[in-house]
């Protein structure tokens, strides 16, 4: 453990719940988070604490903090907001170290006396060195020693045990919990993800900080609807930026959501263009939802740096293949027409079995469905040798297919792609498109499974790729100018 | 039957399907189109031809057209390209009046003998009396006659037996199936849908003003590559768009799609600039994807009209609420703020609930995810009879909630929406999104079924409802224009 106040957020040796009822009859957030530390793993005792109830998850109930016959570091409170200052205190002669708010009710309602009672709860914390997360957010997500906030059961969609390289700041619960999902079924995994909610004490800067220095996060990426100390940030933020790639989605842009914002989690947003501008200078990512967050979250864990915009795309059919082309220009990258000796090359596999000369075949290249995957790996590594290639884009549109078995199609063509991970030492970029079907969506989700596994970045359009690599591109040109001019 | 030399197109007596094999080891096509004139439930004869073979699929096989014992209206040619001209010669004496071309290896090709070979063909069969759709291309499915170029079994995915109001005219035939799967899976049928390929004789402005016609067809949607005569188009789609609304989804408008749809249907594509402001300006709405068309097809099948840009965005979650917020506005949509009244009456309605008087109930309006389903539709008929609320977009993001079970926010929630159909006189539109696990996907697949059913128009992005809402109003503001300056 480093000497950082923030240490106990991630690593604390005990945690008590505070407002978990026995009465499983009712939802009760209390015990949900219960529930979630046993699901996840975590090592340290757990103490319920309520003043009614006897037992819970196989734990006895505590009538209040200081009957917990052990130290605490972490205290989750799920009482309502206007018991807290009591709980603030009570946590005070208990030695804890960090307070998990839970409950809404504070600076982001319209009654001002709600700020009041944050400013009044913060003070006394500090007083005390402990620090507060929240209040009006779900917490710490950190898979290594076992904290979380969703359950996992048969009902449920819990997060993963698995530890990885993506740190999360998000104020919004609903969307971290969304952006930990997403990013977990398409195959990144977390070193750390914390909702902070209203920032009354812990704030989105403060935790940049952290992950900038932390070791387990190579990525960062942050959901946020307005920041504390705008100048701060954007110091700490340029710091960020130069150690590791940080994301950031500004919510909160138009006059709607800066509305919205300031009653969800009393934020102050600003205007998309001051933003955008801002967040430019820094050098850091900025993505306009949570899918587009992770689009690029996974490049980042799965490629290598594309050495410039050229890409070549390929493809089954010849309507996607159009599709496919334009939404690659459109989001910025090249598609260099392959030269006459490339397309004899391709000219020469195909012909004798499509029995069709006029295929597309100059990028995009339109492979035959029906090639086996030998021969589609063949093709493949005929565009990859091209030196004026600098990644691949490989795609399939699932529905697309008239007349012929999808299933026999879609697994001769995953099983090539999965063969390329060793043979091709280009960047690789998966888009498995176009599903509108039952049949389509259980085989791409196959699909999605064999992929991810096997570490190839996958993306549900061609779209969404190709914006993600430009993005990636900018990104590294960004840095290479800045580094040259620093230099 | 109309006098129009393409009813035979939609209505054919008779088929014969030239090139299909008995041998069922391997794929062909010819077998295909049978097996999906089958499945469909094409009342008329089905002869199938073939210099081999005995029996398939039930049917004798006939070895030439002219041993057929019957009367032949339609032909669906499955042969290669080089045995067509003979094929077309036998037609003329059998007396056929429409000539499907499958085959690729025509004008598409780089061997200028290609094009040779097709204008050959058409000025041929026209000498006759006949018409081509193709070559290149997949043809016609009708549900209403049964016709159609897709198998139905467990293994794949058919087109459906329903018809609708939906026209499609297709350039690429994966994107004519992607088009037709994608609509009927989310609840919109076709009265009509034609692939026509390389458009060597009938082309889409043939088909724009057959479907402008047809009283069986309510919106026209078409996707081009290129157009063969641009003035003869332009002036048959202002037709069009005076009687119904036409989408278009002009595709290969930057370099590289060009090349490609040049290679795919021998189009000669044009610029992004020029084909957005020529649609501008006949009254047709400008799609840039399959999925953007159904969306739009989707709102004219299910609402009437909303009289202004004014929406209601009711959901689940402050981020979510923050993110629909900013996605409406972008889109172009303007969200009212709602009146101190009627926040007050949503309050006294949520407050002894949720306990929390700092929901964001402004509008965008955060819904409490516990609330019972009648509670929740009081709130949404407070809201909408708002005389400031033009429309309503419900939305909830699946993946978004912690905690709880999904099950029990889901469920009661689009069991509100569904009880809404016949309460409120108002547009409405629902999104269901954040879906990243399969716990989620499942959900959201049963609720869009029942949503469908009851004729809600569902979008998987409050950015993609938003975006489609908006091309709907200023479609029928331009037309409201236009109609004022004409009279």
């Amino acid at each position: 453990m480093t000497n950082s106040s923030l240490d106990y957020l991630f690593n604390p040796r005990s945690i008590a719940i505070v407002g978990v009822s026995d009465d499983s009859s009712k939802f009760n957030p209390g015990r949900g988070f219960m529930q979630s530390l046993i699901d996840l793993g975590f090592k340290g005792n757990i103490y319920p604490v309520n003043s009614n109830g006897e037992e819970v998850l196989g734990s006895k109930i505590y009538p209040s903090m200081k009957d917990v016959p052990d130290e605490i570091d972490y205290v989750i409170s799920a009482i309502p907001a206007q018991y807290t200052s009591q709980l603030v205190a009570d946590c005070a002669s208990k030695g804890v170290k960090i307070i998990h708010l839970f409950a809404a009710g504070f600076s982001e309602i319209e009654d001002e006396k709600g700020g009041q009672l944050e400013s009044e709860i913060v003070e006394a914390a500090r007083k005390d060195g402990m620090r507060i997360i929240g209040p009006n957010c779900m917490g710490v997500y950190y898979p290594k020693t076992g904290l979380s906030f969703t359950p996992d059961s048969p009902k449920r969609s819990g997060f993963s045990k698995q530890s990885g390289p993506f740190g999360l700041i998000a104020q919004s619960g609903g969307n971290c919990t969304y952006c930990i999902r997403e990013a977990t079924t398409r195959g990144i995994y977390f070193s750390k993800a914390i909702n902070y909610g209203n920032a009354a004490d812990i704030n989105e800067t403060d935790l940049l900080e952290y992950l900038t220095r932390d070791p387990e996060t190579k990525t960062i990426a942050a959901y946020i609807e307005g920041v504390k100390d705008g100048s701060r940030f954007i110091k700490v933020l340029r710091e960020a930026t130069r150690v590791k790639p940080v994301i950031i989605f500004k919510a909160g842009t138009t006059e709607a959501g800066t509305r919205a914002a300031a009653s969800h989690t009393s934020a102050i947003a600003g205007s998309n263009t001051i933003w955008g501008s801002l967040l430019k200078q820094t050098g850091a990512i900025q993505v306009h939802n949570i899918e587009e967050m992770v689009d690029i979250a996974l490049l980042f864990s799965c490629i290598s740096p594309p050495k410039g915009k050229n890409a070549a795309v390929i493809g089954v059919g010849g309507g996607a293949s159009v599709q496919a082309a334009d939404d690659c220009s459109n989001a910025g990258l090249t598609l260099p027409m392959l030269p006459p000796q490339i397309r004899q090359k391709l000219k020469d596999i195909y012909a004798p079995e499509a029995g069709d000369t006029g295929r597309i075949f100059k990028n995009p290249i339109d492979m035959f469905p029906f090639t086996g995957s030998v021969m589609l790996l063949d093709a493949i590594k005929i565009i990859a040798d091209w030196d004026q290639v600098d990644l691949l884009i490989i795609h399939l549109a699932f529905d697309s297919m008239p007349l012929i078995d999808k299933q026999d199609a879609v697994r001769p063509y995953i099983k090539s792609i999965l063969n390329l991970k060793n043979i091709i030492n280009k960047p690789i970029v998966v888009a498995l498109h176009s599903q509108a079907t039952d049949e389509a969506r259980e085989l791409a989700s196959e699909a999605y499974v064999e992929l991810h596994k096997a570490g190839f970045p996958v993306y549900p359009s061609t779209s969404r790729a190709a914006s993600a690599i430009n993005k990636l591109i900018q990104y590294h040109e960004w840095h290479r100018r800045s580094k040259q001019d620093a230099s």
